[in-house]
């Protein structure tokens, strides 16, 4: 297929997640880095700009300016990555729906409800596609799994155990990263926003669950800091499912431990996010199998995403780059864009979000959706 | 020294935690099996104990007859071990403490509390010493780790988070272990009885916090069950720690599966009872450390309960036979019972069962201690 | 079963291996020990007999002394460990198989080709049993393992790679074990005695195989050592499968590795002495499947040396434990002793040592069985 | 920096590792993919060009051409990658090397000691510089471990143990990947070409030894097979070390096991690329610690070649990529490439695969170097 065309707001110099992002978009050939509002700054914007091999034409300093022309000429992008900090998403998202190109935008969706029901509604006026980077969701084990469980190899799902533990804001850093991660106005939440809506997304995308109810007890263990940094939260699913979250960004030892356990009446699966390329399968009364990426036994599923043979690592940026391959496929119409999140997965992550604090503040009472 | 003679109430042929407790006794030349009431149908003790070299006359099939003809002898019994279902363990414990016979509990203590206070009362009054076996605490790494929480190793403890999970009760399965364990008369509660006390003591043992208050989501997911299967615990300590405890006996692919994660503010231990002969250690800022039972850089603490080099694995029952050589060294003098747990261990795992029930029914209420 | 009489020569105060016999004998109440010459040091013997509970008037300063003793006496003792430092073994097995007590021998052998011809040719004329103690093959995973090897689960093996790695040697220590360990005169060989019988042992126990030729290169690193502390062995099976095996005791980190992993033309399995309860099984183009002791789907092998439930831990005491059990069977015949390595194993050990010793002497030229 | 143009000979549509090549080019930025020589066969060769985005103007049938019109053009490519069977590096890599273009060729060198000759004397001739893809010294935590040994953490290497283990061979299969591997005529060699190379490569890059010697056992053992696929190998190394290689690719349930294990005298390492971003690394007396890509306790070296924080997993494609983006530099001279595998690397492979098969074909006798 012939490559996209991307634009990028955010992600300037020394950012993280917007180098992520790029590399997604370039590792499958699918997208060419065309345009950007790097930054706010219009220095550092033509500076990044220069960098990444961006045209002076096409470096904005604006996102409504760059919204504005790419929409009005014939070789504008065909979608925007939004990598700005969580309280900048929906300014730029709503200008470019509203400009009918579509949206990739990094998670959580924005950090206040009343954000996030604007780019809701832009989403529905607007033709173009948006798109969330739960990226997790890209796994290829993720994604066979989720297929295993919908045509039923784990039997009707009891019990789901998810965490993800980290611990690099185990004292009071101060850097780029943690700063606004740790600002609840510019992140709108702790370790709940930050790794708690990944976990939850992951969870919900793997074992098709519906939530009924959350109950949460967010803690802050850093003097002085604003924001939750360790969060245990119980759930009820509809159909009587129970299940558990815990995330932690205090956790001493655990660098990035995002795990799924699902157990089901007739089968479970097992899944650490340390090595990405296998999972164990558990039918019961039988021995617990060890399913690899691209390996024996799989079907189908899992080596419809994946690049190399079994036994060949892939990780964390092949399975992000699923996702802006995914999309690249679904914007041109050669593929249904069902596995990818969208509006819906954004909400309920905002959803999430909010009920965690609400529970929280009431005593971990039981929010309901 | 001279082995101690042991007598055992319940245990009788079939029994599995019986014969657990004979091993354990066994294995490191400290104790003689010299006397039983393994059943209370007199043919069947009789034959029981005959299989196990029990002389005739110390075959009782009575635990009062047993407790007052073994303190009048002069060569009677030492310790008695008391191996019935949770609810005969009362009847047992007080006539021996009552006779001056130090007991070995199996646990948990009992099915009631009216029964936990008489069994306390009795300790209260007897000269002679109680134990309960809650094994895990057995693990040479469990008491490494106990002594390095208490020497500040991990600094200031933040998050517990433990589990105990199997899949043996997945479906609706009649045996005899099963039986008993699922009949609310004799068991007291399901999971949270069974496994749910031992991962609780043993979070407790290890870490030395004390529990602030808890908020139980007990589940039965088997249709007919009359005991929980599943349970999801919420658990503050005294200083502000948090932890969590899952305990499930329908976790396909589980066998026995107990770990225990513990994170302060400088360092982590994470254990799990698959390969009970590891541990991870992380002092925060360095790499994650392997210790291993016997092996480099643990100083003093495990060796003291271990019988072969490092890696020469020891199992579940070298880690029980800790606790019988351990209680003999007690009751001859030669050593502190400090590391056994004992009366107050026995009734906090009380309080645990009912208060997992009280919040439970309360729609996971905390209940604080 | 009544419990069989045991007698032991060697094992006096702080040897290690025979303190291992004496557990593995006691754990499945089995055998009593009821005689010893624990020491060639009147005192020495006398006051380990006491300890170990022995009665004065059966504890022996001489091993003929007793093996005349003992078969003299109606209650005699119905077998001897002997758990002397190699190269006085022969003394022992020969004076106790002509006194038509059975033999229970630690490994390997002996010393010299002479020592081994004079013990194979007095097995043939007693009527008394002989076992070695490779206690490796009583892991109930192993005996599984070569089960499914010989009902053709793994098809026609083709490769068997075989370790056994320590580091307790990687430098120039004394104490009690290391230096007959390191004494040519004493243990015969170096880590090729000490632990490669063992791995060659385990791996044609397993394998079924039987050796064409082997070549080796015996190293030693620390300077002034006289016995080997690395070995590189290539092996040709009869059939054409091939092998290796490597044996150190300076791996460093390695506390004692012992890894079997045999391929055949339909299936594979690797074991890891790390934890022995679990074993890697795959048939070829399907998922590997973790075999647990005790587990689901292992048919009818393993269960039956086992004495817990699956995900309970057992180790190295209760894999030694099943050698004494069956040999406690084998004894007053209420069970076959085919699986129990009897005078053929050890002179196959012999051969190995001395194949290796051989063929590295003759820059590792093959040496034929 | 500006990104370099990037030839490809070799690489069609349905080539493996072609694909691979221009994924690790495309990774980083650092290389546009410009030309290509992608088939012999004209229609295949435009139509794969196509598929990639190259200018038709800029893809040829003809390496020679290619080198000719690239080296004539003002925007000629700056390196070529080779990526033909083994038995066709040479014409390719000779004929860009004297146009003076830069070549990254796939390994191992060439099948024939007459073409590697010429090779070499390419290279000598050239101004132009020469890469081998041996990607596993790649990995960062190979390139840690190279540094941790060459500055001493290890102390005086003692023991090497390799091995590469897969398992695609294990049957008689035709398709295009297994048929020219075993074809003799193309490949020149089997297991020990293939994957054996990499292993040795892998060991010596990290080891900083220099072979002395090596005895190798090459078989078949599939019917009719026409080249090695299991080989069994011993070294002995300048200054006294030893190490074993094993490579096979009929080892059931083996996908891509590439181990090196490296023990010295004051400390040893473990890696495992089925997590590559994880190595043990033990000093004596101490317990092992866990080594992770860019986490704590590893100093500069490892940060130098990784995109993502600790715990976001990076695999075989970034590792890959980590040669493309170290030849950018070295040519346009920001960066030393000493760390490149060049046409020494190349030379001593070649002498690796000769000298097996030499030693194999003499019944394992030792071949010096």
């Amino acid at each position: 297929m012939k490559r996209l065309k991307l634009g990028m707001v955010g992600g300037g110099q020394g950012a993280f997640i917007g180098a992520v992002h790029r590399i997604a978009a370039r590792l499958d050939a699918k997208w060419t880095l065309t345009a950007g509002a790097l930054s706010s700054d219009p220095k550092r914007a033509a500076a990044s700009a220069a960098d990444l091999g961006i045209a002076a034409d096409r470096a904005y300093s604006s996102y409504s300016d760059m919204a504005k022309a790419e929409a009005a000429r014939p070789d504008g992008i065909d979608a925007v990555a939004i990598v700005t900090p969580n309280h900048m998403h929906a300014g730029p998202v709503i200008a470019f729906l509203n400009a009918g190109i579509h949206v990739i935008c990094d998670k959580p969706l924005t950090t206040t409800q009343k954000d996030a029901d604007a780019i809701k509604a832009a989403t529905q006026t607007s033709k173009a596609k948006f798109f969330l980077t739960h990226n997790y969701t890209g796994y290829p084990l993720m994604r066979q799994a989720r297929e295993m469980i919908a045509r039923g190899d784990l039997g009707r799902l009891r019990v789901v155990q998810a965490e993800y533990a980290q611990d690099w804001l185990t004292e009071d850093i101060q850097n780029k990263q943690a700063d606004w991660r740790t600002d609840p106005k510019r992140s709108g939440a702790g370790a709940i926003g930050d790794i708690g809506t990944h976990v939850y997304n992951l969870l919900t995308f793997v074992s098709g669950l519906k939530t009924d109810a959350l109950s949460a007890e967010l803690h802050s263990f850093v003097d002085g800091r604003q924001v939750d940094d360790n969060a245990h939260i119980l759930l009820r699913f509809k159909g009587g499912a129970r299940g558990m979250i815990w995330a932690s960004q205090v956790a001493v030892g655990c660098e990035n431990n995002l795990t799924l356990r699902i157990y089901g009446d007739k089968g479970s699966i097992e899944w650490d996010h340390v090595n990405p390329n296998q999972m164990r399968f558990t039918k019961f009364g039988t021995p617990t199998q060890i399913l690899t990426r691209g390996g024996a036994g799989l079907g189908v599923g899992a080596d419809r995403w994946t690049r190399l043979p079994p036994g060949h690592p892939e990780g964390y940026l092949e399975g992000f780059a699923n996702l802006y391959s995914d999309a690249a496929k679904a914007i041109i119409g050669s593929h249904h864009d069902d596995l990818l999140p969208g509006i819906d997965a954004a909400m309920d992550g905002m959803w999430f979000i909010s009920a965690c604090q609400k529970s929280s503040a009431q005593d971990t009472a039981w929010v309901f959706k």
